[in-house]
This record gives C-alpha cells, sequence and structure tokens, in this order.
C-alpha cells in the first residue's frame, strides 16, 4: 500500500462508522464518532506519533520538530458529519493530515517546526447545536466550560457525552495542556463545482465566506381566487416572488457571493385562495461584508417598495451574522508555489462552506486546500471526489506544511 | 323564530361542524361533514318535507307541487367547505332553500311544480379533488361510477368514504332514482366586493366564469446554498417566482379576468439548500374563452423563457377547463322583477366563483341570487354577510321560486 492508497482505504473505514441507507450519521460523542477518533488515535499509535486529546474531545498527532521552541503548524479538519453526511466532507481533512505526517517519516523530511495532525470536534452542529465547537474552544474563541455545557437536542449534555464510555473521550491518551499553534492548514472537499467546471484538481481558498441568515414574513390579504379582482388583491405570493428576484439580482451584482431562499411556506395554500401569508428563508454569503451589505440593502429596498405597490407588510428578521474569514495571502502564495512544483494547475476559490479554518484564523496564519467534488455535491450520500484528486490533495497537503514551515521560519507568522 | 331568524339559526348550527382556529373545515365525506347533512335531513323530517339522497349523497327535501307530472323546481347549494372556510359560502343556500320551503308552507303559498331544497355533496374539491362532484353526477356530466372511483389525498376512495359508518350516506333516507328537474336557482354569497361596492343587498348573476386550472412543476438543480455559484444555478424558486409574476401580469391585461397561484411547494425546503424543485398550481378565471386564452399562452411563453434562460424544466399540466356558464335570461328577468316587488335595488353581476349552477346550467334554466359578503371575503374564517341581507336573501329565493314556478308554466323551459 503506497501512501495516497492509503488515505483512500481509511476514508473507507471512516465512511462503515455510522453508515445506512441516506448516507453517514456520525454526530458528536455518538458510539460512530467515538469510534472514528479511536481509528484516529490507533493510526497514530502504528505510526509512533505522539498522540493527546482535550477536555472538549479534539485528538492531535503530533511528529516533532527540529528547533526547539516552535509552536507547532496545525493541519486536521473534524470526523462528525451532517445527518446525510458522505465520506469526504471532513474525514478527508483528518486523514489527509495524518497521511501527510506518515509521508514526511516515510520520505524522511525534517521540518523545523513540530507538525500536528488534528481531529476538530463538532464542526456540523450535528446533535449539538452551533457549529465548529472544538476548534472555537482551541482558538479561544469559546470556553471550554461554556461548550461543555452545551445541551444536545436528545437532552444530554456535551460535558455528560463526553464522560460516557460509548461516545466519551479516548481512554489513556494523555490532555493537550496548552494551546499553542503557529500556523494552520486544512485540507477539504470544495463541496461545490467551481474546480470541477475550471477542469483542475487544486483549489486554494481565498477567504471563506461571511454569512447572513434572515427570514421575511410577507402578510397580504387572503381571497377567493375567483372573485377578488387583480386591482384590489394584496396577494403575498406575488409579493414575496418580486423579493426572491430581488434578492437573485443582488446576489448576481456582487463578485463570487451567493444569495438563496431555500425555504418558503405558503398559507393557507389552497389552489383556489389567493395567498394570504408567505414566509420564507435568506442565506446571503459572500467573501466580504461590503457585499453582504450592498445584497441586504438592495433586498431591504425591494422590501419597501414591494410593500408599497402591492399594499403587503414584510417583517425581516436577520438571526445569524458570521463575518468574513480571509486566508493569509503568505500561506495561498505558498500553496500556489506547492502546485507549480508539483506541475499542478492550482486556481484561487472562495469557500461559501464554512470549515474550522473560520477559528483558527482568528488567531494565527491559515490557509485551506480543496479538492473537487463530483458534480458540485456535498452533504448527501452521493458525496464524492475522484481518487487521484484525493491521493493527490495529500501529496499537496505534505508539500505545503514544508513549504509553510520554511515561510513561517523565514518571515516569522507569515 | 321567525323564519329569517331560523335561518340565521340554522347557519349557526352548521358552522359548529369543522370549525377551528382558523374557520371551517368539512371535507365531502368527513364526519363533520356528514353531520352537516344529518343536520339538514333532521330538518326535513321536523317540517314534514319528502327526504331522499343519491348514490354520491345529494340530499333532496321535497315540497310537492299541485299539477301532477311537473318535474320539480330544484334549489341549493353545498355542505362541504375549503380547508379554512367561513360559515355562509354554500351553506347559505341550502339553508336558504328548505327556509324558502318553509316560508311557502307557512304561507299556505301553492306552486304547481315540486320544488326541492338540495345539498350537493362536493363541491369544493376539498379532500377529494375536483369539484361540483354530486351536481355534475346529477347533470349528467359525470357518471356515478366515475365520480365513486374517485381517491383522496388520503387514499380513501368516495366509494368507501360514502360507505363508512361516520362520513358515508344517510341511514335508513331513500334514494331519488330519477334526475327529473325542470329549473334549478342557487341563493349564494358573493363571495367578492361586487354588490358592496355599489351599495345594494342583491345580484343577479348574469354569467359564471369560465375557469383553467394548471399545475406547473418546475425542476432545477439542487445544491449547497453557499457552494454553488449564482451563474451555475438553476434554482427551481428564482424560475417559478417569474411564472407567477408573469401570470400576474397577464391577468391584469384582460377585463374582469383573474389568475391566481394559490399553492406552491418546494423541494427540498431548507434553509441552506437551493431548491430543487417548485410544483405550483394555476387558477385561471374570465367571462370568456378569450381572455383565458390570452393568459394562458401567455404564461406558455413565460416557460419558454425562463426555461431557456434558468436551465430548468417546467412541466405544465391542465387538468381542468371549464367554459364560462351563462345564467338563463328568462330567470334573471324573474329574480329582477320579484326585486321589485320587493322595493329592492338589484344590480347584474358575474360571478368569479364556480357553483353547482354551474352543472345545472348545462340542462336547464339556471340563475343565481347573490347577497354581498362583507369586505367581499370569502373562503376564510372571517367570511361574513350582513344579518339583514342574509334574511332578505330567504325572501328574495321564495318569492323567485314562485315566480319562476308561473314562469315555466307560461313558458315551459323559459
Amino acid at each position: 500500500m503506497n501512501d495516497g492508497t492509503k488515505a483512500l482505504a481509511r476514508l473507507a473505514q471512516l465512511a462503515k462508522l455510522g453508515a445506512y441507507e441516506a448516507g453517514i450519521d456520525r454526530p458528536l460523542a455518538s458510539p460512530q464518532e467515538r469510534a472514528a477518533r479511536d481509528l484516529f488515535a490507533g493510526w497514530a499509535r502504528a505510526a509512533g506519533f505522539g498522540l493527546r486529546q482535550d477536555s472538549v474531545g479534539n485528538v492531535y498527532v503530533r511528529r516533532d520538530g527540529t528547533q526547539p521552541g516552535l509552536e507547532p503548524i496545525l493541519t486536521g479538519s473534524h470526523l462528525d458529519t451532517v445527518k446525510t453526511g458522505g465520506a469526504y466532507d471532513g474525514a478527508y481533512g483528518v486523514v489527509g493530515g495524518i497521511c501527510a505526517l506518515e509521508l514526511l517519516e516515510a520520505r524522511g523530511v525534517k521540518t523545523k517546526h513540530p507538525i500536528e495532525a488534528v481531529a476538530w470536534v463538532g464542526e456540523e452542529g450535528s446533535r449539538f447545536p452551533l457549529g465548529c465547537l472544538g476548534s472555537s474552544v482551541f482558538a479561544g474563541i469559546k470556553s471550554a466550560e461554556d461548550v461543555l455545557a452545551i445541551v444536545a437536542d436528545d437532552g444530554v449534555s456535551l460535558r455528560d457525552a463526553l464522560a460516557s464510555s460509548d461516545g466519551g473521550l479516548l481512554p489513556g491518551v494523555p490532555m493537550r495542556g496548552d494551546r499553542g499553534v503557529a500556523a494552520y492548514l486544512e485540507l477539504h472537499v470544495e463541496q461545490g463545482p467551481i474546480l470541477e467546471e475550471a477542469g483542475v484538481s487544486l483549489g486554494v481558498v481565498t477567504a471563506i465566506f461571511g454569512q447572513r441568515r434572515l427570514r421575511a414574513t410577507v402578510t397580504g390579504v387572503s381571497g377567493h381566487a375567483g372573485t377578488v379582482p387583480m386591482r384590489l388583491r394584496a396577494d403575498a405570493l406575488c409579493a414575496a416572488s418580486e423579493l426572491v428576484l430581488a434578492l437573485d439580482r443582488a446576489a448576481r451584482t456582487q463578485t463570487d457571493a451567493v444569495a438563496t431562499v431555500g425555504r418558503m411556506l405558503v398559507e393557507p395554500n389552497g389552489t383556489n385562495v389567493v395567498p394570504g401569508s408567505v414566509t420564507f428563508s435568506l442565506d446571503l454569503r459572500a467573501p466580504d461584508d461590503a457585499s453582504l451589505d450592498v445584497i441586504e440593502r438592495a433586498f431591504h429596498d425591494a422590501v419597501a417598495d414591494v410593500s408599497a405597490r402591492r399594499g403587503v407588510t414584510v417583517e425581516v428578521e436577520a438571526f445569524e451574522r458570521r463575518k468574513p474569514t480571509p486566508m493569509t495571502p503568505a500561506l495561498q502564495a505558498a500553496i500556489h508555489r506547492v502546485a507549480v512544483a508539483m506541475g499542478q494547475k492550482a486556481i484561487d476559490c472562495p469557500s461559501g462552506a464554512g470549515h474550522d479554518a473560520m477559528s483558527l484564523g482568528t488567531i494565527v496564519p491559515t490557509a485551506m486546500i480543496f479538492v473537487p467534488s463530483i458534480g458540485g455535491r456535498s452533504h448527501v450520500a452521493e458525496e464524492r471526489t475522484a481518487d487521484a484528486d484525493l491521493e493527490l490533495g495529500v501529496e499537496a497537503l505534505a508539500a505545503a506544511l514544508v513549504e509553510v514551515d520554511a515561510t513561517l521560519g523565514a518571515k516569522g507568522r507569515g
């Protein structure tokens, strides 16, 4: 088994944990997610690397560096999944991390910094609400106390779940007492169609999109579909349709931005009744806050216009605002140099999905490497990446870790 | 209790059957709709009138005429409601019919023709698809066999529903074997704003709008709301929104025409998922077929345009095409004479809503009397008609039945 096929075999092992007909279900601190952490720890022990965990369950696998006193470069992702997850989202970055360490070991490549492959817990927000739990604690965004107090949909606190024998912390693995880190690299499947469309195997992430989530409720006047003349109508669905299209137009004016009305409920939803009210969700994402501002303002302008023209009222509730996370330019450049050295074309691309790199990006130089998702599909059982791309991504990560190790040495924190 | 307040009391009794916070839900062959038929039959028995039903559940209450061999004049409406129905749509014509018979009886007014108050089943198309089921069978437009074979959304056939003990035919009520009828008069609330706007209490219907019902299914490509760029999307909800607005614009170009998208279902309907498919209903109504043609053509043009531009496919299924139904001029004139005799102003008006009079209008002289709907509202819990107007309508119906009885005697089929 070479190191590429080793990564594929490990992903296949992980894919069995939590597998059912609709995909993979591996929520934080479940027996199947604990089994995934066990597997990761087993690979580390077999390779002779250092192994530690922390109080919220993050697992760290360490290969030492040559220069004493340097903080480690971390690389990793998460082992939990959404309810109908695929085999690669998260798992690929964890497997890729330890495979990269083994690659360096097998080739006798020394690095000045220690390098740690890490499995962050609870990235998806499945079972326990809120995502990126483990990496948020590591980055100091949230306290371990606060995160351990979070209660799952099933009524169990994370503290109790991590104390249980079937879903809890790994027995016999020592604690990582400090939160030292010099830089962070995350390998991930793209989960979108950009790389496939461009015909390239490597993406260098420029920024993780900021996200705003809102809900709009349009209230008009319900009535009989046959008897209310058009001139006297306040049709909530016609008004909502105008707003959906206004949002679509606004998103298209901003580079790389996306906006989606994914969910819509019509009341009373009868074939012969003029809709009296419509509620719909808005999901806005963009690489910069200015773009999000433009889109949100355009939507509010449309609300004012449509309300006046159609005689409806529109209530807009904003319930999530996440700032964009730019990736570190020096680390992006290092990945591009690696791609050139490998004879591979790499393109810049944004990340529309959230990742643990959002947490690490708040404290140290951070970058991400993407490999293509077939058909751009993710968070579904059919999530796939070509074997050759998976193998290539691990090689690129190993080389990028070495390049970043050198960059940090030359330029401090990049 | 005089006969006017008797009608109000009976409407209040019926309004309790199927009542919930959002209105009245009394679908065909449900326990609550069966209870309404039971109530109607009870009033007939108490008044000593003849009582019969037919195989699809229509209930007939008969007051005999003086001249042997004449077919009966029928008057009535329906007892079923839409899902969020009001207290008057349908129920008023049924209550008005039997109250008119009692009025004639109490005043010792004889008619040559028998007069039957009838409760038609399944006018609204709620639970079982397709409307005017009972009157269509009576008029020979549909066979009883075909109608009994219709399957409801809940998987039950009308045949089975009418054989059940809680929603079925009335026990012990004999069958009306024939379909004899000389003329038809229907008393109904307007369900629109025309009479209220004109400040009159009686409307004489000139024609019932033609109606076309269609269903459109837009199929795009579902995807992650964060990772699929706008330019690569085939968002089914954006496409559907354009079609909703195209229909709205087309209807506004035609005099008196209306068009409504009342029902819409989005799949998968998740806040962070680009909609993959949207299904919606179309309801087109106009006093003439030419207007309906223009609107339908404009919608199909929009489908072609939107499909090409947004990369979606749109399947349009037309499942009901109903021609406009003109009311019989001689019967309209009879109602106008009655209004003059009562010292009431009556105006001509079209009916945007469908009624059982559409079925009867295909076989015998047919007319309708409207009373005003407050705010023009109908098919909602707030559906209201002033008590004085309700009482006036019953008096007008009783007088019109006598006038039509005389008219038919003088002029045959009017």
